[in-house]
C-alpha cells in the first residue's frame, strides 16, 4: 500500500459557470500535483464536492484526472452515496475506471448505528472489489467512528486504509498508537485536519490527507519529506509559516479558502455547487494577504 | 392555508425488495389516511425517506399518492436535496404533478453558513413557485435555524410555515410564543417529535408533523382534535396512552418503529433503503408488545 503512505493531495473539482465539469481546469489542478510530485491525489473528497455531483459526473472527473496523471500518481477517489447500492455502483465505476482505491465516508440522512455502517462498508468492499479507505469525516457526515467499529471494519477484506479527523493536535501520538494496536501490519493510518497533519506525520502517521496539497503542493510534500526523513523542526518551521492559512481553513472553512486560492493563483475561477457560496470580497482579501505573506516559493 | 394545520400525518415509502416502489402498499397507507379524515399527507418526508429516492422515484410516490388521495387529503411533499437546482427541480416537479406545498430541508454535506441556507430556500421559493414549509430538522441535517435565520426567512414571498422540532417538552410553549411573535399574521407554526406533540397542540401549535400518524392515524387525529377542542385532559390522556409508542421511537428512532408497525399491521412488508436496516428480531417483538398493549381500537 505504498499508495497510501504520505502526501495524499486532494483537489477541488472545478465546475463551469453552465454547471458542467471544467476538465480543463481539471487538467491543470492535477498537471499541478504531478509535478510535485504527490504521492496520490485523494479526487473528488469532501473538498472535491463528491456528494454533490451525479455518477455520471463523477465517472468523468475520474476519467479525467487519470488521463491528466498517466500513472505518475495514482488516485484515491470518493465513492460515498446515501445508498448503499449507489456507492457499490460508484466504486464499480472507480475500479472499472482505473482508480486504485476508494474512500468511503459514512454519509448519511437518517443518523445509523454501528452495524448499519459495518454493513455498509463489508458490502461496498465485497461487491466492488475496489480497495477502500475508511473516510471518517464527522464534521460532514456527523457520525463518530468508534475504536470498537474501527476494530470491527479493519477485519475485513478490501478495507485497507484509514482517514482519520483530528482535533486537539497534542491528542494524535496516542490516538495513533491506540489506532495502530487494532489494526493489521501494513494498514495505513492517515490524518486530516491540514493544521495538525505536521504533528501527525511526525508522530509516524503514513498518510497526511490534504487539502491545502490540493492546491498548494509543493510546501506540503516538502513537510511530509521532512518529517518521513526525521527531520521534525524542518516540518514544524514549514508548518509555521501557514499559520495565516491554517486560521482561514477554521475561520471561513478550508472548501471556500481552496477556492479562493485557485482564483488567487489564477488556476481556475471555479464555484462551489450551491448552496455552498464562493467567500465575499473581504474575506478573499483576507485570502490574498495570507498568501502574500507566505514565505516566496510557497504559493506558486 | 388551511391545509397547514391540524394533523399532517408522514407515511413511510414502500420499496419492494428488488428495490421499486411498491405502489399497491402505498396506494394502501395513503387510504387509511384519508379513512382517518388526517388534515394533510407530509409525503415524502425524513419519515418517507425522500433523500434516498431518485427524481424519478419521487415523482412516481408523488403521483401514486395525489391519484389515491384524489383531494380527499392535500399532500405536502418533501423537496429537499443537497444540490439547489435539485431541489428546484424537485419542487418544480411537484408543483406540476399536483402537492399543495414543500417540505423543505437544509439538507447538507458541506456544513452552510446562515447566509447559504438563506439563500437555497429563497431560490427554490422563488424558481418554483410552490409554497414552502421550513422543514427544520437537526436530527438529519445537523442544521440549525437561529431565530434571526426564520426571521429573515419567513418574510421570502411563497415561504408560508414552518416544521419546528422539539426538544424538551415543557420548552414548546416559550418556543412558540417567540416564534409566533416574529412570523407573519397566517403563518403555519407546526411541530415535529411525536411525544411532545400533544403538548405542542394544546399550546397553540397550528400542526402536528406526525410520525405515527403515518401509520396510526386514527388515534393521532383524535388528539389533534380533543387539542383543538381545547380539551387538553382528552389529548393528555391519549397521548399518555401511546407513552409503550414514544419509548420506542427515542430508543430505535421512529422510522425503524413503523416499518415493524407497518408490517405487524398487515400493511405492507417494506425495508427502509439499506444502509438503514430493519428493526432486529428483538426490538421487533417489543413494537409488537406495544401495539398489543395500546387502549383497543387505536391500533387498528
Amino acid at each position: 500500500m505504498a499508495f497510501l503512505s504520505g502526501l495524499s493531495a486532494f483537489p477541488i473539482t472545478p465546475i463551469n459557470r453552465d454547471g458542467r465539469i471544467d476538465t480543463k481546469a481539471l487538467r491543470k489542478l492535477i498537471k499541478r500535483l504531478c509535478a510535485a510530485k504527490v504521492d496520490s491525489i485523494g479526487l473528488l473528497g469532501s473538498t472535491g464536492c463528491y456528494m454533490y455531483l451525479s455518477r455520471g459526473e463523477r465517472r468523468r472527473v475520474l476519467t479525467t484526472a487519470l488521463g491528466e496523471a498517466g500513472g505518475r500518481a495514482p488516485i484515491v477517489v470518493g465513492v460515498g452515496a446515501l445508498r448503499t447500492d449507489e456507492a457499490v455502483r460508484l466504486a464499480r465505476d472507480a475500479k472499472a475506471i482505473g482508480a486504485a482505491a476508494g474512500l468511503l465516508a459514512a454519509v448519511s440522512y437518517t443518523p445509523l448505528t454501528d452495524d448499519e455502517v459495518f454493513e455498509h462498508f463489508s458490502v461496498v468492499a465485497r461487491e466492488s472489489g475496489l480497495p477502500i479507505v475508511i473516510y471518517d469525516n464527522p464534521a460532514t457526515t456527523h457520525f463518530h467512528f468508534t475504536p470498537a467499529l474501527v476494530g470491527r471494519l479493519v477485519k475485513v477484506p478490501g478495507i485497507v486504509a484509514i482517514k482519520n479527523p483530528t482535533g486537539k493536535s497534542d491528542a494524535i501520538e496516542s490516538h495513533l498508537a491506540e489506532q495502530r494496536s487494532i489494526v493489521p501490519e501494513g494498514f495505513s493510518i492517515g490524518y486530516s485536519g491540514d493544521w495538525n497533519a505536521a504533528e501527525a506525520m511526525i508522530a509516524g502517521a503514513d498518510t497526511w490527507y490534504s487539502v491545502l496539497g490540493g492546491i498548494l503542493p509543493e510546501v506540503c510534500v516538502k513537510i511530509v519529506r521532512a518529517s518521513q526523513a526525521g527531520d521534525a523542526t524542518e516540518a514544524r518551521r514549514l508548518d509555521a509559516a501557514l499559520t495565516p492559512i491554517w486560521d482561514l481553513f477554521k475561520q471561513v472553512s478550508s472548501l471556500r479558502t481552496v477556492y479562493a486560492l485557485a482564483e488567487l493563483l489564477d488556476i481556475c475561477r471555479a464555484e462551489p455547487p450551491r448552496p455552498i457560496m464562493p467567500l465575499p470580497a473581504a474575506a478573499k482579501q483576507q485570502v490574498a494577504a495570507a498568501l502574500a505573506r507566505l514565505p516566496s516559493g510557497t504559493g506558486s
